[in-house]
């Protein structure tokens, strides 16, 4: 069995990016080896705690601002939290690292192309036509992050090898042991 | 040290009922003790989970639906959750029940007359006179747990009688050690 501290793991990037995919798969592996792990994404969260909100500034602010308690509660108590949200604001994500016990932001660098090729759900073509208003990456900024914890390359690496990146990382940290 | 399982212990009665004051109690014992507790009130969670919610039923349900999330994880990862709220139907704390691991149901019984004459921010007060609705124990109905794990009296106990009956009833469940 592998030991762990509490954690959270914040994969920030653009919409399509690979942040989900990447962090579901370290999430399956660690679970396997019987870590406390929760996932918190959009998916997950809409249900119960933020089904209310739509895509405003303020209500994209409001579901952020609820995950970091949720993120706080449980990393404080040993539990490593997989948080993926596109996060795009610089004060947002050092305002999760402040609430957070030992907060690891991943970046998930991918060209813009990419994510929009990426995009089954037609996302970005919307954006692109004007049918969606404040779309990161389209008419609204993504701030990347200046000093992340991880980068990772979702155009070059597999996202095995993304993931692999990560969970050497948390070990290097000494978040999870070897 | 103490061991633990998850839990939560969910403190229903009326408003000014002392549920609260109970589980406070009950909390910094389990803490100074070294277990994993969270508390979980209105208090706590209207800072950063339902900042934006009023006092309407539906806005008493989704506050109830965002805690129990909160819970749900928390307790399915070891933590001993302390929750107190009015949650005055039957059907919503069975929702609770379902949703967490570990659920123990604590009736906070205190005539009402008892409850308003504690009510230091007036509460009872402004819903008998009409300038409150739905105010539960006055306007709106409390339904009493027919089952509940534990039923502590705040009216005849002390509150540390109280607290001391649930302490050792969590043991008596095998939920912290003795």
């Amino acid at each position: 069995m592998m030991e762990q501290k509490g954690f959270t793991l914040w994969f920030t990037g653009l919409p399509c990016s690979g942040k989900s995919t990447v962090a579901d798969i370290i999430a399956e592996r660690l679970k396997t080896k019987g870590l406390k792990i929760e996932r918190l994404d959009g998916d997950v969260v809409r249900q119960m705690l933020t089904r209310d909100l739509g895509f405003s500034k303020e209500d994209r602010d409001k579901n952020i601002e609820r995950v970091t308690f949720v993120a706080k509660l449980l990393s404080r108590n040993g539990v490593g939290v997989l948080a993926s949200f596109v996060s795009p604001y610089r004060e947002t994500r050092d305002m999760i690292r402040n609430e957070t016990t030992n907060f690891v932001e991943v970046y998930v660098n991918c060209p813009v192309e990419e994510c929009a090729k990426r995009d089954v759900k037609g996302m970005y073509a919307k954006a692109y036509a004007g049918e969606i208003k404040d779309f990161t990456g389209v008419d609204d900024p993504y701030e990347p992050p200046e000093s992340a914890e991880i980068i990772i390359n979702t155009l070059e690496e597999s996202k095995e090898e993304s993931a692999e990146k990560v969970i050497g990382k948390l070990q290097g940290m000494g978040l999870i042991s070897a």
